[in-house]
């Protein structure tokens, strides 16, 4: 059976720099109503990339959410209506200072479909060639380049939390062996 | 170098039912200020069951941000300073109606850290016995059986678009292989 849940009353709670929240009142398949506070994010886009080596290009940097430095894909967020492809190449520009050859879809995730809008789209890059690194004046990350083999082992041994930097890598290494 | 950001103000924009959203501003390494928009969370768990002729049991669900039905492992936030395992036990037991004796950590993922304190943590759980599911009045979810190896086929042909499901799937998989 479909379940559904139909939207009654939307209303803006707050209108920010990277998110809109908004509570909404739905009407559930046995008639009652329930409410739905709802993070409104245009999505992101995180990328793999992978030399000639065998090497991952990874940044770390610090995530004010989190009171850590978390070591992940190089990634960004889409601005309203932006193509995931254009973003993600110039994503890999700007922070790891690579062009790619190659630049492959691994599919889409939702990382909190319970109560946020946003769908982030990975990719892996590979034949890649320097350019200019050009950080935003107020963006600190450092490169660090991490032999797959290494990374899948941290990934399991649980050293590597960011989500979709664990999945880019597994997804990575499980395509590559099919 | 170590990256570093530090916590100015902070104020509380809205403190709602299951998420609050904080407006902090931040001194940046290089002297500047900026904004940091925080969603509160008190983590998750997510569970990964397994029966004895390796198929899973996962959910289909309305997720209303995404205004589609998503293919889940069971899963449920937990209550502020609740214990990750007596969470995922539980959600086991409501959600799909069974019992596990092997119930093993995946470690956890940063679902969002650009912007939201949700930790989530993942568990494998084994040697099922059925009991009673008993859903909220207001939750309404079917119970889905899905053979391991296919599972990791719809992952990787992207036709599981969930973060933690694909996550969990592929860290199972390559866990199990080691």
């Amino acid at each position: 059976m479909a379940h559904f849940e139909k939207q009654l009353t939307t209303k803006t709670i707050y209108d920010g720099k990277i998110l809109e929240l908004h509570s909404d009142t739905v009407e559930l398949e046995n008639g009652n109503q329930a409410l739905r506070e709802v993070i409104i994010h245009h999505g992101g886009v995180g990328i793999l990339p992978v030399d000639a080596q065998n090497n991952l290009l990874l940044v770390r940097q610090f995530r004010y959410p989190t009171g850590a430095e978390l070591l992940e894909i190089p990634a960004g967020k889409m601005e309203k209506g932006e193509d995931p492809r254009q973003c993600g190449l110039r994503e890999l520009e700007e922070e790891v200072g690579c062009h790619a050859a190659v630049f492959e879809s691994m599919g889409c995730m939702w990382p909190t479909p319970a109560y946020d809008t946003e769908l982030d789209h990975l990719f892996y890059a590979e034949e890649l060639t320097p350019c200019n690194q050009h950080l935003d004046e107020d963006e600190f990350l450092d490169v660090v380049r991490l032999p797959l083999k290494k990374a899948i082992e941290m990934v399991l041994n649980n050293e590597i939390p960011d989500a979709k930097t664990q999945l880019a890598i597994l997804k990575y290494a499980a395509l590559k062996q099919k």
